[in-house]
């Protein structure tokens, strides 16, 4: 088969298919020969005709069945029949829809943009053991935004000062506080002693504002490591734990969800933008947070539209989209709204979340200039003007913490 | 501290930091801005001034040492502080230096281009089990580049048609048969009961050629399955792994590496060019060759310059030196070259490569007129002019299955 022999335009996708969207700009070749060498490269098919070839194995090519574009960039549908999969196996999946294909000479640049996964091999993973309605559960907010805090310096904080830091954010308002995504296990601040010394600051905030608090310590590490830390997070009483999913990768979080001791799972998706950012190349965010939730993480951190990062709202509604939208019976994903927001920027991410948002804030609950604990106010502060009805501003005159606040990011 | 305090140009690097380097083009700001932005987003800064900021948390700050370029495009070194990372864990150094940054709004590019970590964090990891002189002596292969082929078509084939092909192909004169990059349990061609029956076909041939031959069964998958799987293969006397590094990602390879009894682990690096592709995005290969020969790959596939994917010859030289170059005392990795080549093209791939290199063909093989067996003939027949310093044209003259190729591919 050659590479054109993989475009069918008449193929009618069965619902058993797995479907992926992909942008693509043809490198000196027809649009047609690109699209096909993308379906072959990922099914049977090679750049040149085999002796090996086996009427059976035709059945099981990939095809695809929509072309829209010119000669110079297209937006194509591939339809891959299941059998071509490894159930359950989700580096497996990768290695085929978004393995050698981006590295064809035929193609300037290529993007998945979207994927649909058949019922069958969705139900081969576990999904989110909790997702948004447990994690309302067990913290026990019915109908508002989740308030959180990345602690911050990123990375340098000893133990004693992380975790009053993470006290004072506590008793300040923040439901949740979590590491950042480079902090494991450093010298100046080791995971055990950090667990221990946090998780006691836990309990007496919750004593103090009688509010349920979580703490979400990172166990991004080699696999046995990553598990072996989150039985000790269970072992001393935690309920999450944090993972940066792209730099462990899908096999250790495939394992991870097989063992984590029933925490409700935070992920980070470190390193994303080196594949999501570019419009025309690579793998949109949008799949990654489809492949996330089938994998089963709760929680996942999607874009603000309106932060320190680059993504636009269009972008972050698909990735909210794609955690929340009905898929199966698969849970619904959180999403996490993070990166350099401050309580003034809160109307602003309820509008595009709505209630079902965690929204974190690290430089703007700790470079409040009343410190980590007036940061904290003023953000449930602004929570409680939008829930008013009432304007920042107008709520500030009572509330010096947000007027702080405004007087500093307004 | 602000993003330019990150900045230092008279700076000077101690053995024990990390340095990077990187390519960026700056979004509305300074390059000064955006190139302390990237250091303190990836250390110890965020977007505004913190109250929890100390003293001696500073010390361990990263620095912008090096800046060239305009405003409009520039390439930077920064020195992160040993102090940083959490030794021997490899996401945790990946979330750190090519974590968020990438996503940052200050930036319209940014691009990883090349990295040297200290001795220290080099060694807590276990690199290379063999590296290019173990390899050597297990193949019993002293001089000359080793010949391997890909089973093709990569997927579909059941597993008697997929023995008896590996067969064909060591008969013919192939050193070493790899799975496909995606080939893994599909319903088809079960991982077991195919290890099993092209373990038995390499010891057939191992006996009729007296040559040592391997098999690199794809254990791709979950870390526990691909772990099992690991062990299955040396339990039925399987010398070799392969495993698509990128897609079960960083944990997890270095899992495998912790329990990889004994095999060869040979790196496939499925979905590399979406991150490794664009110039001017991402990163490059060089440094997942780098990252990737410190945890501890045998050979890894560094790209042909010559044949169907797009890595031009510079780049892959870099690869090739990534994995070469003295490294403290680490093993140096095999590189692997693969993706489109037939016997006309040994010649070019050769010269780029010099000895040390796999060959690696599978179109090339099975795409043969003769089929696979006449196939490998062909490519040690090309190998032999090579060696003879014979043109391949007039080797060919006496030798009717290298003309057959000619004649296919010339």
């Amino acid at each position: 088969m050659k590479y054109e022999d993989f475009v069918n335009k008449s193929y009618k996708p069965k619902r058993s298919d797995v479907i992926c969207s992909f942008y693509l700009e043809p490198n000196r070749v027809s649009t047609k020969y690109a699209a096909g060498g993308v379906a072959a490269e990922s099914s049977i098919g090679t750049w040149t005709e085999l002796k090996t070839m086996h009427k059976y194995i035709e059945k099981i090519a990939a095809t695809v069945f929509e072309i829209k574009g010119d000669k110079r960039q297209a937006t194509i549908k591939i339809a891959y029949p299941i059998r071509l999969f490894d159930l359950g196996n989700m580096p497996n999946i990768l290695s085929s829809i978004a393995g050698n294909v981006f590295g064809l000479k035929e193609l300037k640049n290529l993007r998945l943009s979207d994927i649909t996964l058949p019922k069958k091999l969705v139900k081969s993973f576990k999904g989110p053991r909790y997702g948004i309605s447990g994690i309302r559960r067990i913290l026990d907010i019915e109908n508002r935004p989740i308030i959180g805090t990345i602690i911050k310096p990123k990375l340098g904080l000893r133990t004693a000062h992380h975790a009053k830091t993470a006290y004072n954010a506590w008793v300040g308002g923040c439901d949740i506080v979590k590491d950042d995504e480079n902090l494991a296990n450093q010298s100046f601040n080791r995971f055990s002693k950090r667990v221990n010394a946090t998780l006691k600051m836990r309990d007496l905030a919750e004593r103090k504002t009688r509010e349920r608090k979580a703490y979400l310590p990172n166990i991004t590490a080699e696999t046995d490591d990553m598990i072996r830390w989150a039985k000790y997070v269970k072992e001393h009483g935690g309920r999450y734990a944090m993972v940066d999913v792209l730099t462990v990768g899908w096999s250790a979080l495939q394992t991870l969800r097989e063992h984590s001791f029933g925490l409700i799972l935070h992920a980070h998706r470190a390193m994303h933008a080196a594949i999501t950012k570019n419009p025309r190349h690579g793998i949109s965010m949008k799949v990654f947070a489809k492949l996330l939730r089938i994998v089963g993480v709760d929680q996942l951190h999607v874009g603000t539209a309106v932060g320190k990062m680059n993504e636009s709202r269009e972008e972050v509604l698909e990735n909210i989209h794609a955690l929340t939208d009905k898929m199966y019976d698969i849970k619904k994903v959180m999403p996490v709204a993070s990166g350099g927001l401050h309580p003034l920027i809160i109307p602003a991410v309820t509008k595009i979340f709505g209630k079902d948002v965690i929204i974190q804030m690290g430089g703007g609950v700790h470079g409040h200039p009343g410190g980590t604990r007036a940061g904290a106010m003023a953000v449930r502060q602004a929570l409680h003007a939008i829930e008013n009805k009432v304007s920042l501003k107008k709520y500030a005159v009572n509330h010096k913490e947000l007027k702080a606040a405004i007087k500093k990011w307004g």
